[in-house]
């Protein structure tokens, strides 16, 4: 193929009274969990940071340390610890108590402090006259795993989040060996609650995902393959915990009893984990880094890859193109969807 | 020119510790008072819905009516009748008197609530457990001039904002004849505050800017050239009044104490009336409709068009590429502006 791909593809229209008035952009990639490129929206190789779709990936060490026995990890904690949460009184006390479990308090945390992204849950702490806490951050479930993982491993908990701390090391380690790629060819940046975040292209994060849709596909080793298996069971199991109330993310692993499995990252990022009917994994990103129409993307790309039965989609119908209302409540508008997927030369699918 | 005209130009990058993670596009225009086009961003025949940018040419009823002299308005009350305001004590008292004049109250206003837009405004209400009224909507100056237009115009108040009703009518009409556009070709929506706004292209709204620039040099009638020169000489007088504290509109207009005139609009909107060195208006849309690159890419605009000083940009430097920050306040990043701005050809500057 000699014909240029565009960096990116419309995705969405935002429309006021059947007139448009903004647009939205993006790429994406669909991958196997052999490494086969299958499908595209725009240009699959465009490198974006990965944000808080890393989680999953950044639990690995603890896991495969042996955390989840050490720590007696349920499913919901393991998930909480993949999450971006709501902040629910659920979620803070499920944090406090992973990282007592450690000998940590939420002082440990480097995450910093943010009203609770569950709406409900922050219009309570401000009516109490609470100031939001490390607990409340919504990867406070990422940070205690990591402070469980230096206590697993015997590493400094102190500076925990640093680029060149062995853990964060590990991590990086990781995130790469699954990507395909060589740490060297992946940037870092510092993410919202100051952990290390990773800038890698869409396609090789399709290829992480696709992992963790079917380890056994890959070629990795079998404890990773087990440690990914437990991590994507865990989020499927305990959807409640990856994000929260209404949200995306565990509304889709829940209509579909976790075969599929999603996770967000700022900036406009998504992953899913397409466990089957056949196994993928997709990295898609807004290029704007708006949200807004990010959902119904995931949501036109899943049914485009046949991921996702009618009642599934029905089920979802509501995130599919959200409807717009302005400060007296008064319909103003919505937000169409209009992906088209391209799919890749099956037989000439290259590895990434 | 036969070469197609791309929709949007890229006009930003979110750079995280060095890497793009994410990109903005735009379009805009730059159209002389007498209508001719010098200068484009993308394709400025793009068609998209105004918002608040269209507030100095909503107001034109009322001063053309002798508003201004009936209600005794001073500049400020002008400006805050052309302003998406800050709701600010000193914007909610003025637009309680304002509606006083004309006998009304704030019950009579039809735009909705929502928390002040000026951020310390907002804490000091939630904190003295005082809801939002419609006195805090950006739009309350607005509303509150189109209800004095109607007391002024003897039209009935209870409806003021309904497409059908003669102010409503009555402003497209005004909208339509500075666009150089018959009224059927606008498109009409309902905007956040519930008033009509108005989709028409890029190069046809900074017509519009052009003639608020410099009135005496278009072919209107000489009561609407004293309108235009009555409202924007009342937005650079007090500009205030036009916005809010440390807000990028108000800081134009205080930094060139007035020869540069701008308005924002909802959803990536910018409109700019450049009274000199050259008069010019300028239109642009951010096309996701995302606003945190906006103030920038104006400032690219204007430097490229010579229309700010080398002072002016110095004083608004903060503006032009935001630095980006996490929740513990660290650095993580900004936004790198990237703007090429076309000239059309002069000589051939078709009218628009």
């Amino acid at each position: 193929m000699s014909r240029p791909v565009p960096l990116f593809a419309r995705v969405a229209t935002v429309v006021r009274n059947g007139l448009p008035e903004s647009w939205h952009c993006g790429a994406a990639a669909v991958v196997t969990p052999e490494g086969r490129a299958v499908a595209r929206l725009g240009d699959p190789s465009l490198a974006t940071y990965v944000r808080s779709a890393a989680k999953p990936f950044q639990a690995l060490p603890l896991v495969l340390a042996g955390g989840a026995e050490r720590f007696a990890l349920a499913s919901a904690d393991l998930a909480l610890i993949c999450a971006s949460h709501g902040g629910t009184p659920e979620h803070t006390a499920r944090v406090a108590a992973l990282l007592a479990r450690g000998g940590f308090t939420p002082a440990d945390l480097l995450c910093g402090a943010h009203p609770p992204m569950d709406r409900e849950s922050a219009v309570r702490l401000a009516a109490a006259g609470a100031p939001p806490t490390a607990l409340h951050n919504n990867c406070s479930g990422k940070h205690a795993g990591m402070l469980l993982a230096c206590r697993l491993l015997d590493l400094a908990p102190a500076d925990y989040i640093a680029p060149s701390h062995p853990l964060q090391q590990s991590i990086l380690g990781h995130v790469a060996r699954l990507a395909g790629l060589r740490a060297e060819e992946i940037g870092v940046g510092m993410d919202g609650c100051s952990a290390p975040t990773f800038h890698l292209p869409l396609a090789a994060v399709a290829r992480s995902y696709a992992a963790l849709a079917h380890a056994h596909a890959t070629g990795l080793d079998g404890a990773t393959q087990a440690a990914l298996e437990r991590i994507v069971h865990a989020m499927g199991e305990a959807p409640e915990m990856v994000a929260g109330p209404g949200r995306f993310t565990t509304r889709l692993m829940a209509a579909t009893g976790g075969r599929v499995v999603g996770k967000e990252g700022a900036e406009g990022f998504y992953g899913v984990a397409v466990r089957g009917p056949v196994a993928l994994g997709v990295a898609l990103k807004i290029a704007d880094g708006g949200e807004r129409c990010r959902d119904g993307v995931v949501l036109a790309i899943l049914r485009q890859l046949g991921a996702l039965s009618g009642a599934e989609l029905a089920d979802l119908a509501e995130h599919a193109e959200p409807r717009l209302f302005n400060h007296r409540g008064m319909r103003t508008g919505e937000i169409v969807t209009d992906v088209q997927l391209e799919e890749m030369d099956l037989m000439a699918g290259e590895e990434v």
